[in-house]
């Protein structure tokens, strides 16, 4: 196909489908003619993964590139996803440095008791989940922190999903793909649930 | 406390904390001179919580602005929640009419269901995750979104820890506060647990 019926399919602006040829971030279609190419239904694909990533994941597109270039490259699923879940986890927040230190010994006696792989400190998720921890804890709400085994078993329930619907898949391209949707879309879609869930549930507890 | 001890103890900047009371954000102190004012606790804990909802939630001023004047206002702990998830929700990206559609469908299929109560297509979640649930399959990804209802029954799971969480409370700003923080921080907490599982499961599945 052309330029333009590309442009349609994915739904992406041909301004925005040549800007990503020029930043590298979709392969070059085959030149039929100095000023023509002919792009096939992998490039359709790979503009609406890009398109998933920017505009549901909200990655910034230096991200994306980084993503990309971790599927097109020769690593493992199990380490693609790695680098995906580094570059979805972002920049975690400021906390107070007492704070912090109580959230890592709360998430390292969970990961403990839970048989999780130890991490560094600096991988981002681990980072994030601190931060986000030495929040709660800051705003008094250890409610939340105090239920975290809990959540934690809730999580490990959902990450049980997550793998069976990637390991049902063959090719490993697919594989990697899915992971990746699946962790984009996936936060999404169970915060949406998750959100509707609670109004449910809220509505007979709370309503006041 | 004074403006110094009040930024010392938030870990928010003085310039940003008078940005703060001009935006009406923060109530202002009582003033004990005219270049003087005290503040209280409350002032600290409002701070906090403006950061988290900045930082963590990655929620705009203007947001802030509209979830802190559903807190203050008059209205029932499950209204406020409505505000604060509207606002968290963010703008959905753009689909096709057509995967629009079809997620319509299967998401109004699943709250049937599961008993949950209907809302109208403009409600922030449900756009948002229609949006989701269109773009898993603009992509191909319908693994993802045949399971649906097994991700909604956890969900389901999870929101009854939050509203348990919620429910233990008895002072009505403390319902409302932890509430807010449940789902800020409580997604952004799920999300870390579920990835660092999803790294667990998968490393023995995957394992290239």
């Amino acid at each position: 196909m052309r330029m333009a019926e590309l442009s349609a399919e994915s739904g992406v602006p041909v301004a925005t489908v040549k800007f990503y040829l020029r930043e590298g971030l979709l392969p070059a279609g085959e030149r039929t003619s100095p000023n023509q190419a002919r792009y096939s239904a992998a490039h359709v694909q790979r503009l609406r993964l890009i398109k998933a990533l920017t505009e549901v994941g909200g990655l910034p597109l230096a991200s994306v590139g980084v993503v990309l270039g971790a599927i097109d490259g020769a690593e493992t699923p199990h380490r693609t996803m790695g680098v995906v879940q580094q570059e979805l986890a972002g920049t975690p927040p400021k906390v107070s440095e007492e704070a912090a230190e109580w959230a890592s010994g709360l998430l390292a006696d969970l990961m403990r008791r839970h048989g999780w792989k130890e991490h560094p400190p600096a991988h981002r998720t681990i980072a994030n989940l601190v931060a986000a921890l030495a929040t709660a804890k800051e705003l008094g709400q250890e409610k939340l922190t105090d239920r975290l085994a809990e959540y934690a078993d809730l999580a490990m329930r959902v990450a049980e999903l997550d793998v069976e619907v990637v390991a049902g898949l063959t090719s490993l391209d697919k594989i990697i793909e899915t992971g990746l949707v699946a962790t984009v879309l996936g936060d999404r879609i169970f915060a949406g649930l998750r959100h509707l869930a609670q109004e449910q549930v809220s509505r007979e507890v709370l309503r006041g």
